[in-house]
């Protein structure tokens, strides 16, 4: 039988778990719930039940694990640092330490995004691109680059965060500290609140429709309806945002000059109305590179792309690959 | 005797010349004024024959030549795109062709704050640190990453283009076509244009009387100068560009987390007044990547790190080493 790894995606909710052989096929899998468990300790103990289980069923322990969270991480100490977007303390949490001693195997600590670009690159968009950037577009905004056919991380994994560029230096306050970060501009509960707004004042009457007054149904993926329906101040918000975030992306393409910038998350499932401005805001503000070979998409792997990447980081681990 | 490479580092107005050993130890240097040669090809003729005088000098004839333009250029055809800060028309010129065949070696072409960033990297703080990001601040503003101890160049030598990060997207216009770049805010030019309305106003009475009432002696020396003896409105204009350089700057740390940021030219010649919004901007406006390590100074090779990038450059050609 083949040697498994495992993989974790933890999110504010959920816990995405997979056991996969060496070159990324996922064996088994599995998802559970992790708000109700409280702190970082019962969280972990519950995502190593939820492996051990996975391993039981596979006839085999993991060779080793990834895991990533939604925040700065030390990747070096596999300590995690600073989660703003989870909902209880997770600062200077032993994350590998407390799951290794739990589970009997090494395990690779990631920050989320970067586990997607890992995913993107090996899976994804980076088969055909030796160096990408990658945006993850949900409740916080999340980045990672590959370079030379290697998912650049900096010392401690910390390059790549994206979502806290300030596109607008003297805009709203980010829960980071920074002004106009795009996570205050393109985020899902960004882009949602202004749609919530615009149903409210009678200004997305089709959306309104579309949700029968229910605001709790306004989503990326209605917003994209309405907005394609005739909605057309809702589209010219979209559009804004869309150029702010292309204007983040210009920002990337300046300092790396990726092949490819790749969209993921529930905002990217807006498709055109977002991947229009952000190529247009791109083609209008970079001169100094040429920009027209540069591709930005979709994701190709989508919301696996996180527990793609954990999975590719363990196996890393195992045949001793640098990530 | 040891074998010699030739670097050449192009501004506005004058080249500077000069035939090293491989170590980048300089044996013969030149300063020849371009301004007045008219277009790129009487340029680049003048600039063969004060190479092969060096060479002459020298007894012997370089193994291979590095030289840097002001703009951007595409390294692997050689060939220069866009200048926008040279008086004469650039555009689609064969420099490393031209020059190959004048005087008889190969030639490698860059950008010259890429060079500055490959010289700061050999020479200067890269001694001690394996990623830098290094910003030229003169008439434009350029740049360029290391990491892991190599220049990060991309797939044309395109990338590290910092002048032209958009700090204030909706702010002025730039040259390159995009608005708010940091060279409209924090380049030589800004900064001392600056500076004489506050001389023509009253508000910076110590300058005015440094300068003698001659604004052309305005200069980014004695702006620190008069700053620093007391001109309390001209001091708070420093700070806020140096502040708008530090929202780039924290920009740069998200993206690539170098350990040092390095600040070269003219500018970067006022010292601590640029240095400490730099430092404070970036602690204020980065939490996502720890910053508490990242060091922010002044080059340590100045003025000369583009010739020496440009040196550096042409002896990887004859070692074989990756740049």
């Amino acid at each position: 039988m083949p040697r498994l790894v495992a993989g974790v995606d933890l999110g504010g909710t959920t816990a995405s778990l997979a056991l996969a052989d060496l070159d990324g096929t996922i064996v088994h899998e599995n998802k559970i719930a992790t708000e109700s468990y409280g702190g970082p300790q019962r969280v972990l103990e519950r995502i190593a039940e939820g492996i051990l289980a996975l391993a039981e069923e596979a006839g085999q322990k993991p060779a080793a694990l990834g895991i990533g969270l939604p925040g700065l991480v030390d990747m070096e100490s596999g300590t995690s640092r600073f989660m703003p977007n989870l909902p209880t303390n997770w600062v200077n949490v032993e994350v590998s330490q407390i799951l290794s001693a739990l589970i009997g195997c090494p395990v690779k600590l990631i920050n989320d995004a970067r586990a997607a670009t890992l995913g993107e690159l090996r899976f994804g968009h980076g088969r055909e691109a030796d160096s990408l950037a990658l945006f993850t577009l949900g409740t916080g905004i999340g980045g990672g680059i590959a370079i030379d056919g290697k998912l650049r991380l900096g010392p401690i994994g910390a390059a790549g965060e994206f979502g806290h560029l300030a596109v607008l230096p003297y805009g709203p306050m980010c829960g980071c500290g920074n002004r106009g970060c795009l996570e205050t501009l393109i985020s899902g509960p960004a882009l949602t609140g202004e749609a919530v707004r615009l149903v409210r004042s009678g200004r997305a009457p089709i959306l309104n429709e579309l949700v029968k007054g229910d605001i709790s149904l306004v989503t990326p993926k209605t917003m994209a309806e309405a907005a394609n329906a005739g909605d057309d101040v809702l589209k010219a918000t979209i559009t804004l945002r869309g150029e702010y975030l292309g204007i983040g992306a210009a920002n990337v393409v300046m300092i790396v000059h990726p092949e490819i910038i790749v969209l993921s998350g529930g905002v990217a499932e807006m498709g055109e109305l977002i991947l229009e401005p952000v190529r247009r805001t791109i083609r209008e503000r970079v001169s100094m590179v040429p920009t027209e070979a540069i591709r930005v998409e979709k994701s190709q792997i989508g919301e696996r792309a996180g527990l793609c990447g954990t999975l590719a980081l363990a196996a890393d681990t195992v045949t001793g690959e640098p990530s």
